[in-house]
């Protein structure tokens, strides 16, 4: 668990800063497992995370679901037979906000059973 | 509801035929919501439903996924806010079998909150 998982997640609007360069290299440094993606320009955080079958798959990402309803900040869920992959960006601003992170680490803690 | 909601998955073997392209062309028109994408070299089914917010969209992968689970035959499920995307193919024949096209159309029974 990180200290990012105390945080909460604040209200995102489109004139909020995305993170710096030097922001996002001390955050990611608290979520090793994810990795920064760019689509359409667009700086996304994603990890990908195994499971034995589809039903676990599954349960994993409604627990996510219910952690980004509980939070208002939602992520692309891919369920796959074996898999389930996590992309976390904020819409409003195209891009990442501390919030993503937040969210990462949190997202971690569900797959570990930890209380996020 | 189409006819092919009457039918259930039979067990796809790797040696299991693809559709033919005549096959395609008279089940497609079965499933007319639905696109046929190739994506590295596989033929799959396609259909991107809206929802009005993310609960909806992840109760509606929930619903999905327990059909797929009865059937034993599972997809790829994109879930986001206002959004669920469900491709089909069958991974052992490495394109589409007739067990797609019928759960195509059973999953638009699940979104018209159809017995499927």
């Amino acid at each position: 668990m990180t200290r990012l998982t105390k945080e909460i997640c604040e209200a995102c609007r489109a004139d909020a800063p995305r993170v710096s360069e030097d922001e996002l290299a001390a955050l990611i440094k608290q979520i090793p497992d994810w990795a920064v993606e760019v689509r359409d320009g667009i700086m996304q955080l994603e990890r990908i995370y195994s499971f034995p079958d589809f039903a676990q798959a599954l349960a994993f990402t409604d627990r996510v679901g219910a952690l980004a309803e509980a939070e208002g900040h939602h992520p692309k869920l891919v369920t796959e037979w074996g898999s389930v992959v996590v992309t976390w960006w904020s819409h409003k601003i195209r891009g990442l906000h501390r919030n993503d992170f937040i969210m990462a680490a949190k997202t971690d803690a569900v797959a570990n059973q930890e209380s996020p």
